[in-house]
């Protein structure tokens, strides 16, 4: 058994508004053949506002890769050990309950990773399973959660403490031009999660099965450039069409499990952009109100990457969770297509208050606080 | 039950011999101010040959990260699958059979990851999950049969494939003039490993218990600076120190289990250079003969990274193997400083020969092959 508990979130000081992102286009790009369509396709995201480590004068700028890949080891390090602190409260859990880490981050590079970073200086145990994971991007939420379900199944009764760290800011390259670019450049945000997975006891989502899926000859539609400048995001106008193969496969995963995926009770996916929220609906049968949660974190923070699925169940909780024994599915989608789907169930507290009625998450404390850098 | 089977290994077809490699650090650093004892660590290591990617003359130049990552995909794609396809005939599985890709690497970056193009284009299942691992360096070996270990733990009867892909010499950095640099470049080689852990039968190491390892504070001292120009590999002159922490660490590990880690009958470690053996010897009381296969693999191809365990290894399984439930340690150290170990029994066929007797490798078969471009 393995749940995962309350996921903690935070978001950097400096935002970005809708507004500020369009005005920003049109200067930067007066002349582009396709500012129109970037702008309608901008505009077209939902998203309001995003939130960035640096003011976005700093973010324009490229100061290299070396400056940048510092920019983030710094950030992480500064903003990071309050997140997983609040991670740590939330499961009830100390430092030295936690048997591994999975630190999953696709903007940053580090060696030796944060992890070993983490282990010295927050003091978890030098026996900490170290899982850092830099390659699966935006699907990199999901199977995080999906590892740690794994080690809680090998180990009962350990715990996993996952964190993702997304400084999406950090990969803007002025240069890049095409219309998936300056679409990108509008879409994503910075933010950092973390949540534990109890092996034992916990409220929250007890998950049951995971599964991952690769959709066929599609390496190439989310990739990235590594180049002198850096991680260089190359995304392909076919992406947003993804959920016409991805449903399906979410639908294949659950049914072994005698689970109708379109007759769930929650559903925490990545909002990578609006189109896969619509489409979910479309072929999963399903009211946009089911992926509110998800878009609620696309309005208010633009594409976190690997962070979404932390901040939208986060949001869950905020609404009270589900009831007990409710079922719902969390899938992270990311390069290669690969979706990282598990299926869970609400649990309450064991010993805590009905077991049947709604469960009301402790009240009052905002886990979303903007953390100063 | 997870039995690590026999690794397939291969090297690229570019050779350098300990003279080319001292002949070299004298032309090149003709004037450099510590060039006699760079030159007398390199001798020191015992390394007599190293593969590599390229011929020496490319070798020596920077192209860029740009091209070097180019390189390192091109290599990598061009590579990887016949070593891989060696590794399922070890185990006697298809790609069919396989669960799980672990893939480790630290001297590439890629997204998505090789394991999405090694899916499509292998036919491997579109279920099979990706666990690409980059940034824990040499002990990424350890770390990738330890997860795999899990995994086959968490999912009874699953399949786990490993792939180490290592080209050190694509982070050859010509202004790193440090000593520590100089002798990394006579250190370091290139190869490519894999090997299966079978969740049901197969022959080799039946994978008993993992730990991981991170000596407090060392985080400086092997590491990466992440550069415009590529990964900086940064080497401190305390790491050869470190088995006085590590060797302890392994005797703590195997405790709990009643296993006295100075009365294993095979060793199984990272060759990161001759002072690890040197010293393992020392602080576990052991005749250096039980290091010979991690000697062998040190001399014949200089540290290749995580693919060290896995080249020693075979070099057990070509020796005729262990006598079946004889005990034995697999030992990766890398970055963190961290040590990922396992602890494992010798596995004779199921069903084959007798089972109390040494067990001979299937014979003749050079799993060794230099593979061209």
């Amino acid at each position: 058994m393995a749940t995962l508990c309350r996921p903690a979130i935070a978001v950097p000081e400096h935002v970005i508004t809708r507004e500020e992102t369009l005005e920003l286009a049109r200067t930067l790009h007066a002349n582009h053949p396709q500012l129109e369509l970037a702008l309608r396709l901008i505009g077209n995201t939902g998203v309001q506002t995003r939130h960035l480590v640096q003011p976005i004068e700093d973010t324009l700028q490229h100061p290299g890769f070396t400056t940048r890949n510092n920019i983030y080891e710094a950030e992480a390090k500064a903003r990071v050990p309050a997140v997983i602190d609040r991670a740590l409260e939330n499961a009830e859990l100390t430092v030295q309950d936690i048997d591994m880490i999975v630190y999953v981050s696709c903007t940053g590079f580090m060696m030796p990773s944060m992890t070993a970073w983490l282990i010295n200086t927050m003091g978890f145990r030098n026996e900490t399973r170290q899982l850092p994971i830099a390659q699966l991007g935006c699907a990199a939420g999901g199977a995080a959660i999906n590892r740690a379900h794994d080690f809680c199944s090998a180990y009962p009764g350990s715990n996993v403490l996952i964190v993702a760290c997304e400084f999406c800011s950090l990969l803007y390259q002025p240069t890049d031009l095409a219309v998936g670019n300056l679409l990108s450049n509008g879409l994503f945000g910075d933010a950092i999660a973390s949540a534990v997975v109890r092996g034992d006891g916990g409220t929250g989502v007890r998950l049951e099965a995971n599964g991952s899926h690769l959709v066929p000859d599609t390496e190439a539609w989310i990739s990235y450039g590594v180049k002198d400048t850096g991680f260089h995001f190359m995304l392909d106008k076919r992406v947003p069409g993804t959920m016409a193969m991805l449903a399906p496969a979410m639908r294949d995963m659950a049914e072994p499990h005698d689970w109708d995926v379109s007759d769930l009770d929650f559903y925490i996916v990545h909002a990578g952009g609006p189109r896969i929220l619509d489409d979910l609906g479309k072929y999963l049968e399903l009211e946009q109100h089911m992926f509110r949660y998800s878009r609620q974190t696309l309005v208010e923070r633009g594409n976190i990457a690997s962070a979404v699925v932390f901040d939208a169940l986060e949001r869950l909780f905020q609404d009270g969770g589900a009831e007990h024994a409710a079922r719902g599915v969390i899938a992270g989608f990311g390069p290669g297509i690969t979706a990282e789907i598990a299926l869970g169930t609400w649990s309450g507290r064991v010993g805590g208050g009905s077991s049947n009625g709604h469960k009301k998450a402790s009240a009052g404390r905002n886990s979303s606080v903007t953390l100063p850098a």
